[in-house]
Parts: C-alpha cells; sequence; structure tokens
C-alpha cells in the first residue's frame, strides 16, 4: 500500500461554466479514497498558488459545499493565465514547485486547463525524473474552444454550445417577428479566436421544425465580404430575415481580424471593438438591412443556468477519472472523452499521454463546413448534438441560482521565503 | 345576450420572450366563450396585418399549438413598429380599418403593446364614437422597459430583469475567478433607452451571500466620468474586480449617449457602437485594466429560456382578463398588475383607463437609485425580486427549447382593395 499523500488541484486558463465539477469530482474521489489521498489543497488563482505558497485548504469546506461545486459556474479557487517556461528557462520555478510540494507533503498534482495548461502539467511531470522529486500530474481537460486533440470533445464546451444554440434560436425569433417593419439581421458574436467550434453551434438553432437562415463566419474559413453579403441578402429576400453568428477569430484572407477595423474613437485613440458590430455596419452600408447585435463574451461561458447535462456529467467525470488514474500510477496523462456511438450517443472514459496534447489545437474539420463555407454539414450536426443534450439546473434562490462561495481556508505557510511571480 | 362577434388580436412594437403567453391567454379564454367571440384573428405583423387585410386564422391552431405560445418567445404572429396618426390626420387608415373589421365580423380589438401601442389601442377605441363603429378597444401591457404608468410593472420586464440579473452574477464568479492576472472589468450592456428598470435589475447579482461589486450607469443619472471611474478604481483595489452595467441610454450631462462616441472606422464613416465598448475603453484608458465586454442586446429579450415564472403567469394573466374585461363590456382600458403585498409578493389584475396610460413614460423613482448614483436601494431591491421570482422552462427537444412555430393560415380576403402602408 502506497504511503498517504497531499494532492494539489488548481484551476487554469479561461474559466468555464462546468468546470468546477471537475473539481467537485476531484474533491469527493479523493474523500473516497483518504486511505490513499491526503488533503486535496488548491492553488489560490492556478499555479501562481503553488509557486507563492498560496494554497487553499479544501478539507474545510462541508460535504454540501464541495456538492455545490458541480452546479457553480467559473472557477471557485481562482485561475491564473500564467505558463511555467522550460526547465531550462526557468529552473528557479521548479524547484521552488518542489520545495511547496515537500513542505506540504504533496505527492499529486491535478491541473485542470486548456492547452496551455496541459503544457505546464507536463512540464511538472516530468519533475520526477528531471529534479528527482516523486509527484504524479494529471492534467483534467477543460476548454470551451474545444481544441484539445485525442479527446472526443473537451469539458465546457458543450454548455457554451448549447448557450449559443439556444441564444442564436430565440434571438432568431426575435429578428422574424421584428423583420417586416424594423430589424432584418441579427449578428451574434461568439468565442474562440482560432477554432470554429462554437461558432458551429449557432448552426443548430435550425433544424428540421425550425427554419432559420443562418450564416456563420468561421476562423477556419477565410472572410470573402461579397460573397458573405451575396448569402445574406439571398436569406433576406427569401425568409425575410437572417441570423449571423460571427467567431471573434474570424479574419480576413490577409489574416487580419475582422474585429480590427482600424477604428478610432473621437481622440483618434484606436477603439478595441468587436467583429459584431463590424459585420453588421457591412451589411448595413451594403444592404441598407436595419440591424441588432451582440457580444456574448463571458455571459456564453459562465452560463452555468443553460449548462447541458452531457457537459456537466462530462466535466465531473474527467475530474474523477483524474483521481482514479493517478491512484493507479500514471503521470503525465490527461482523461479524455471517448465516443463509442453516436445514435445513441455513448462515450467512456479514455486516457491520453500529456506529450501527445500539450501544444496542438484541434479545428474544425473540412467536412464540417458547408459547401458554401457558411454553415455547418449533417456530419457536423451529428457531433454536436450530443453535446448539448440535456439540462442540469442549478437550484435557485429568490429568483437567483445559488451558486456555491467556498470559505476558501488558506493552508498556513510552511517555507520563510516568499516567491516572485 | 350579446351577438357573437370576432375578435382581432395583434402584437406591437419590441417583442419580449413572454408576449405570446398574453396571446395564449387571449385565445384560451376566447375560446372558452365560444358563446360569445367568435374567432380570433391575428394581425399578421401587427396593425399592419389589419390595414392591409392580412390576417391569419387562429382557430387553425390546435389546442396543444396554442398551450405551446406560453412557453415561445417573440411574436408568434410577427410584430410591427407602426404608429397610427391621429384621426383628423389621416382619417383613410381609419376608415380602412373599419372596413376591415367590418368586413371579418370585429367588435373586439386586444392590441399587445408598449406605450406607443397604447396610443394605437386608444384611438383605435374612439372609433365607435368618432365614426361610429362598435368595437371595443383592449390594450394589453407588454414591454421589457418596464416603463407603462400605473400598472406595478409591465409583462416582458421580469424575465429580462432575470436575464440581466442571472447573467450579471455569473459573468462576475467568472470575472473574480480571472481577476489576480487577467480581466479585472467586467461590463454588460443592456436595453432601456430612457429608464433604467433593466440596468436596475443588474444590482440583484449582488445580495447577502454574493459580495459582487456592481455599478450601474442609469439613464435617468448624468454620467460624471471622474466620478465613475474613482467608484471603479475603489472596488477592483477592495474586491480585486468590478462589474459594470451599463444602460444603452446612459447619457453625459449634454444628453450625448455613451455609445455616440463620434467613432469613425479606418474609411472614415461613423461606426454604430454600443455603449459598453466605450466604457470599457474609458477604464482601460484611465486605470489600465484588462477588461471584457458584453452586448446583451435581443439575447435579453428573448431569452424564454430563463424566464421568470410570475412574468409568464403575469403575461397569461393579462392577455385572459384582456377578453374578460371586453366580454363585461368595457372599452379604451388595460388590465393592470396591482401589488397587494411586497412581503409576501401578492398581486391582482386591476384596470386602467387607455387615457391614463398612452405617451406617459414611468422612470425609476429617486428612491430607488442609491445616493452616489451607481447602485440600487433596498426598496428597488424590495419591488424587483418578487419580479424574477420563479423559474417557468420551456419543455426541450435535443437540446434545444422546443418552441412553437404556428401554421399561421391567412383568412379569405374579403374587400377588393389593398391598402398602402
Amino acid at each position: 500500500m502506497t504511503k498517504v499523500k497531499n494532492a494539489f488541484y488548481a484551476q487554469s486558463g479561461g474559466v468555464t461554466s462546468v468546470i468546477n465539477a471537475s473539481a467537485c469530482g476531484v474533491i469527493q474521489s479523493a474523500r473516497e479514497n483518504a486511505a490513499h489521498i491526503g488533503k486535496v489543497y488548491a492553488g489560490r488563482n492556478g499555479i501562481i498558488g503553488a509557486l507563492t505558497e498560496d494554497l487553499i485548504d479544501t478539507s474545510a469546506e462541508s460535504d454540501s459545499a464541495i456538492a455545490g461545486l458541480r452546479h457553480t459556474p467559473s472557477g471557485a479557487f481562482g485561475s491564473c493565465r500564467y505558463k511555467l517556461k522550460g526547465l531550462g528557462e526557468n529552473r528557479a520555478e521548479y524547484e521552488r514547485l518542489i520545495e511547496v510540494f515537500k513542505a506540504h507533503d504533496i505527492g499529486y498534482f491535478f491541473y485542470n486547463g486548456g492547452g496551455d495548461s496541459a503544457d505546464t502539467c507536463h512540464k511538472v511531470s516530468q519533475i520526477s525524473q528531471t529534479l528527482n522529486y516523486p509527484i504524479q500530474a494529471v492534467h483534467i481537460p477543460k476548454t470551451v474552444d474545444n481544441d484539445l486533440p485525442i479527446t472526443d470533445n473537451c469539458p465546457g464546451f458543450g454548455s457554451v454550445a448549447k448557450y449559443i444554440a439556444v441564444s442564436t434560436r430565440e434571438a432568431s425569433f426575435d429578428v422574424r417577428s421584428m423583420a417586416l417593419t424594423s430589424t432584418k439581421v441579427f449578428v451574434i458574436e461568439v468565442m474562440g479566436r482560432h477554432a470554429g467550434w462554437i461558432a458551429a453551434a449557432g448552426g443548430l438553432a435550425a433544424d428540421e421544425n425550425n427554419d432559420i437562415p443562418v450564416v456563420i463566419l468561421f476562423p477556419e474559413v477565410e472572410f470573402e465580404q461579397q460573397k458573405f453579403i451575396d448569402k445574406v441578402q439571398d436569406h433576406v429576400e427569401k425568409s425575410g430575415f437572417c441570423s449571423i453568428v460571427v467567431s471573434e477569430g474570424a479574419h480576413w484572407p490577409d489574416g487580419k481580424f475582422l474585429a480590427e477595423q482600424g477604428t478610432k474613437d473621437a481622440f483618434g485613440h484606436a477603439q478595441l471593438g468587436g467583429a459584431a458590430p463590424v459585420v453588421a455596419n457591412m451589411i448595413k452600408d451594403a444592404l441598407g438591412y436595419k440591424f441588432h447585435w451582440a457580444v456574448a463574451d463571458y455571459l456564453q461561458r459562465s452560463a452555468r443556468h443553460i449548462a447541458s447535462r452531457t457537459d456537466v456529467e462530462q466535466a465531473y467525470a474527467m475530474g474523477k477519472a483524474a483521481v482514479e488514474f493517478a491512484l493507479a500510477g500514471d503521470n503525465a496523462i490527461m482523461p479524455t472523452i471517448v465516443r463509442t456511438s453516436n445514435k445513441p450517443y455513448a462515450w467512456e472514459v479514455g486516457k491520453a499521454s500529456l506529450a501527445d496534447v500539450a501544444n496542438v489545437e484541434k479545428f474544425m474539420p473540412a467536412e464540417y463546413i458547408s459547401e458554401d463555407g457558411f454553415g455547418i454539414t449533417e456530419s457536423c450536426r451529428e457531433y454536436l448534438l450530443p453535446l448539448i443534450a440535456g439540462e442540469d439546473y442549478p437550484p435557485y434562490k429568490n429568483g437567483l441560482p445559488d451558486y456555491v462561495v467556498l470559505k476558501n481556508v488558506p493552508v498556513g505557510k510552511k517555507l520563510s521565503e516568499g516567491f516572485k511571480i
């Protein structure tokens, strides 16, 4: 029987509406395995919490508070955007991590994030060999962008996809009502700087019972202005209205984002705008249609109120599997979601080597984008639909979701020195 | 016993997530009163449907389709932005209405809209006297802006308020997670060009269990840039982050909207932007904080998936009451919501004269806005909370809300001449 070691868990990068469900999976599974895992210390603000010895004692939280993480969006322990350099470039960071791990008897490292975080986790996993400190590092996938390789999909994505599909359908109903005398075109801007998975979800607004004309601008497809305007005109002439889903990563053939229009304010300062108003004004200039536009931004990735049940279940399962893999002796791996059947949808937990995951981005395959570049294909629909399936409503109190706020009690510091980030 | 007459029902102005619940109330109540009301003809695209004799035969819809309107957002029959002129200015329109009403034996006129629509309905109600055609006109209140007088609140508002309160809370959780190394300020732009009711709802994101710093920019309060920047800085220094809810109607002391920044694109064209990016860039320039911003636009008023149960019930009740008042002989009135108790919240249906409703806007009273102008008071909170209470989820199919799309079968035309709008 292995010696009982403590675990470190942290959240990294942009948060999602279900990353806390993964935290819930980690902590509940660790509690069930108290014979092998001592305490779970969470890093306050991701890996920075480890470097600065700013640890949170999750054992101070009640079982019901931990259970509440499953329905609470965002990062309950704080996240960060901070990428570890390579060992050769910044050895001090790794030595510091080992000091902290040693001081707090940490033998398990669970890192919950996207591509950059997988890279950080991979580097930490190598400490055993390179610096001779025994640690098992497991990466828990999370990214609304759905761009991690190997895993069929990423926890966090299904809920954003559901939010965008639902919102696009609802707003399309609205613009259809208004189109005769008012708004004919509605534009919604969605996340996804490099990969168009979230934008693709807007295509789900239409189906056999909902004849909604949706034009999607993917980052994977170079923007052709005239072709786009013709497409929108065609829809408005046939259906009376048109909905446009534009990815923040939509760009011109020269690579410049649509959002970077060289816009200046009255004082000549460059303005940071969105792609949505640019596209909307383009339609107005060319076709004269009245428009409305929305930028979903953080609303889409924090919308736990409309989370996908599939997504919540998978996020939880990834956290649970991470603990199980670690207890089975794994290091430098990431649990994955393996789709075993499309109809009915079925999936199981798989495992990928972090060496194969780190720094690889998965884009929309060509066969998921319709021939004209403005829509999704049937095979894309088949891929997406199970991921948005099911609802998983949080409890409500006074008309608002009753999300958990943890106490986040700090663990007493054991090291005499701080660490400058 | 009165002669059986047909009814005309139409939706007007910006639609909401519960205006169809009012339609449901009208049509179901009419079906229950078949001894007095014949068919309910809906105007295709509001009053324009009446003027152009483009009527929809709602009797062609099944009971279950009509029941489905209760959970379907937007205007199922199409809406319009079209205000009737006064009788003196455009007598032809009124004469045309009478021709259409006569041709289709219409004795009841139900008009579902906001302030402008109340004015239209009021004008129609006077036809009995001015043009000697017997018609009973009842206005059914609807507006996300919550700015109609007399009624305690307006159907449509509670659901937008719930959406904004929930979204602000969720996005605040997100920015709090990110604040240490990334986004410190989140800005959400909400509807309400003249009245700040929707913006006020953002203040509900915070409560005794949720210590969220929210700064609200109301249309009722003249914008003071330095005071605003100081307030945001104060919050970020104390809490690490800040959420800002800006009304599209927020404006400078000279009346110019924040959204009108004289922004020009690379070609020198004026850009129509939102208030959110303007406010966000202002913070960035003054304080250097990283920001994110969202513009909710149509998403907020079509978000039936997160509708307030109170709102749905009241919208339905207004439609039902309209039919009952008409059958009781009323003309030129609007059913209202009368709050009879705050704790526990209780309300009943009242009645207002359209002469008192038309062209009056109700703004946020001073006692609902905190002394510094950036928040809501306890009395505002007491007013708002019951309006967002309760959930009323639509049914889902394939992960998406299963909203009803009606057949909208046209009524055969009886008039030989058309009418030019």
